[in-house]
C-alpha cells in the first residue's frame, strides 16, 4: 500500500495535526514511459510552510487535497521509461508519500556509492544549491570579507558559511542554544556564533563583527534581520534567501525598520530562489562533492522516522529541535 | 551683514521653528586663497531632515550651533583665490547663510547664461543628478519596461520619470494632489499619476500598470513601498533614494512588510547616495542639458525669499506645499 500525506486545509499561523490527512492507497500502476519509484526519505523545508498558503509566490501553492510536496530521494522498483531502470537512485519533487508514479519529469539519478542517500537531499540537493548560489552568486563575497549568516546550524546556514569559509572570509554565524553554536563553531569552523536565544545579537555581532559586515545570508528576517542591516558596512549585499521567524505569522510579516541603512550604505537585498540556477546544479555538486572529499565541507542530517510521524517532524522545523538537515525517513 | 540660519537643537519628529536660529554677524574676511561667495538661492530638500539626527550616515550631521547645510549658488564678490574671480557664478554646499568664505573646497563654477541660477541647484545640480544616476546606474532601466516613481511632482522624481520617457519607458508617478497629477502628466509627459492623497495607491497602480512594475524610484517610503513591492515584476530593481514619509517619526521607521517580494520575484533593493556618482556629473549636466534643450526634460522652480522665511519654506518640504524644486532666495 500507499501511504500519503495529504494537505486538509490552510493553515492560519502555525500548522496544526490536523492540517493534513495521513492516506493509505493502493499503490499506482505505471503506464509507458513511467516509472514507480519507492520513496525511502523525503526532505523537510521551512519553505514547505509558504508553499501552503494560497497567494502567489515562485510557485503554485499545494492545493487542498493533494500530496504534500517534499523533495524526496528512493529507488526505482518498476520501470516503463527506458531513462529508469529497476534500483536506480533517484531525487526528485516526489513530495510525502511512500509510491509515485512518474514519468520522469523534474526527477534525476544520483549515485548513492558516492555519498549517502540523505546527503542528495541536503548538501548535495536543494538546501547546498540554495547556498552555493545565494552566497557565490548573489552574496558575490570577496576573500577577506565578513559575512554573517543565520540558521548558521541549518541545512543552508551550515553549508553558506563552510563555503564562505572556503573562500576566505570571516564567518559568523547565529544558532538558538549553546549545543548548535558550539556544533557551529568547533565542527563546520565558523570564527563565531551568536546564540540568539541566550545572548544579546546586538552586541554579540558588534564583538564579532567590530567593523561591521560586508554580506548578510537572511533565513529567519525578523529581529536578526534588522540588526544585521545596522551592522552593514559600504556596499553590503544582502541575500534574502527565507524569513523562518515570519513564516507562520498571524500577522503582517514584520518589515525590516533599519532598510535606510541600505541608502547610507550604499547597500543592496536581493531575493533568490534556487531553482533559478538549475542549468548549473551540476557544476555545484562537483564543486561540494570535492570540498566533502577534501573534508572542508561538512555535511550533518537529523533523521526521523516513519511518515506517520510527518507532522512531529515538520514542527522540529519551527521549535528549531533539530540539527543539520532535517529528513524523515518514509520506507518501511 | 551676514545672515545665518544656525541648528539650535536637535528635532524630535517635525522640527518647530525654534530648532533654529537666525542670526546677523559680520561678513566675514577672506584669506589667502579664499574667496568671499554672496549667496543668492538655498535648496531645500528633505535630506536635510536626516543631517539633522546625531546618527552614522552617509555624510556626519550638523552640530548645535553650526550655520544649516544647504546646497546654494551665488556670486563671487571678493576673491584672494587664483581659479575664482569676482562675478563667478559658484554652487556649491554653502548652507543657510548670505556670506560664505571658502577655499573652494566643494564648490563649481557655473555658467548661468546657459542656464538660470536656481536650475544649477535643482535640475542641474543635486536633485537633478541624484535623479540622473538613480534611474540609469542603480535602475538600469531598459526600453520597455514599467516605472513607478513616488515624490513625482518633486524636484528628484519629476527627472526621474521624463529620464525613464526619454529611454522608452512606460512611467508612473504617484503625487499629493490632482494639482500636482496634472502637471505630471501633461507638463511632464508620464503615462499617468496617482493622486496618493485622493485616491486608493493599490487600485490606481493595478489600473496603471496591469502586469506590474520592473523599477520602482522610492523617494517615500512607507505605505507606497509596500505597495510597490506587492507589484513588482521578476528581476524588478527598487531604488532606495529616500523616505520622506518616514523623516519626521517620533517612533520607529515601517519597514516594508512586503519585503520577501523581493524573494519570489528575484528583485532588488538598492540604496544610493549622489556623491559617489561625483566624476561623473559632468557628463549628466550635458546629456540633461541636451533634453532641455531638446525640451524633453523640463524643470521646475518654486521659489520663495528671504532667509527670514527659512523655517516655513521647509515645512513646505513635508506638507507637500510646492511644487517643483523648492528653493529660497536668500539675498537682499
Amino acid at each position: 500500500m500507499n501511504k500519503q500525506v495529504k494537505l486538509a486545509k490552510r493553515p492560519i499561523g502555525m500548522p496544526s495535526e490536523d492540517t493534513w490527512v495521513l492516506e493509505t492507497n493502493e499503490i499506482p500502476t505505471i503506464k509507458d514511459g513511467e516509472f514507480l519509484l519507492r520513496q525511502d526519505y523525503i526532505s523537510l523545508d521551512p519553505a514547505m510552510r509558504g508553499w501552503m498558503n494560497d497567494a502567489k509566490s515562485y510557485i503554485p501553492p499545494v492545493q487542498i487535497g493533494e500530496v504534500m510536496r517534499a523533495g524526496s530521494i528512493g529507488e526505482v522498483v518498476e520501470s516503463k521509461h527506458p531513462g529508469f531502470k529497476v534500483g536506480d537512485s533517484v531525487t526528485g519533487w516526489g513530495g510525502v508519500q511512500q509510491y509515485v508514479a512518474t514519468n520522469g519529469q523534474g526527477f534525476y539519478k544520483v549515485d548513492t556509492s558516492l555519498a549517502p542517500a540523505p546527503m542528495y537531499i541536503g548538501t548535495l540537493g536543494m538546501p547546498g544549491m540554495t547556498a552555493y548560489f545565494g552566497i557565490l552568486e548573489v552574496g558575490k563575497i570577496k576573500e577577506g570579507e565578513t559575512v554573517l549568516v543565520s540558521g548558521a546550524a541549518g541545512a543552508v546556514g551550515s553549508v553558506v558559511g563552510q563555503i564562505a569559509k572556503i573562500k576566505g572570509c570571516t564567518v559568523i554565524g547565529t544558532a538558538g542554544g549553546p549545543e548548535k553554536c558550539k556544533y557551529v563553531v568547533e565542527q563546520l569552523g565558523f570564527d563565531a556564533c551568536i546564540d540568539y536565544k541566550n545572548d544579546n545579537v546586538y552586541k554579540g555581532l558588534k564583538a564579532a563583527a567590530p567593523k561591521g559586515i560586508d554580506v548578510y545570508f537572511d533565513n529567519v528576517g525578523g529581529e536578526i534581520l534588522d540588526i544585521a542591516l545596522s551592522q552593514i558596512r559600504m556596499h553590503a549585499r544582502i541575500v534574502i534567501c527565507g524569513a523562518i521567524s515570519q513564516y507562520n505569522n498571524k500577522e503582517n510579516v514584520k518589515g525590516p525598520a533599519n532598510y535606510l541603512s541600505l541608502l547610507v550604505n550604499r547597500g543592496t537585498m536581493t531575493g533568490m530562489v534556487v531553482m533559478d540556477y538549475a542549468k548549473d546544479y551540476g557544476t555545484a555538486a562537483q564543486n561540494m562533492g570535492m570540498w566533502m572529499a577534501q573534508g572542508k565541507l561538512k555535511s550533518r542530517e537529523d533523521i526521523y522516522e516513519g511518515i506517520e510521524n510527518f507532522y512531529g517532524t515538520f514542527q522540529r522545523l519551527f521549535n528549531g529541535d533539530k540539527m543539520g538537515k532535517l529528513i524523515l525517513k518514509i520506507s518501511e
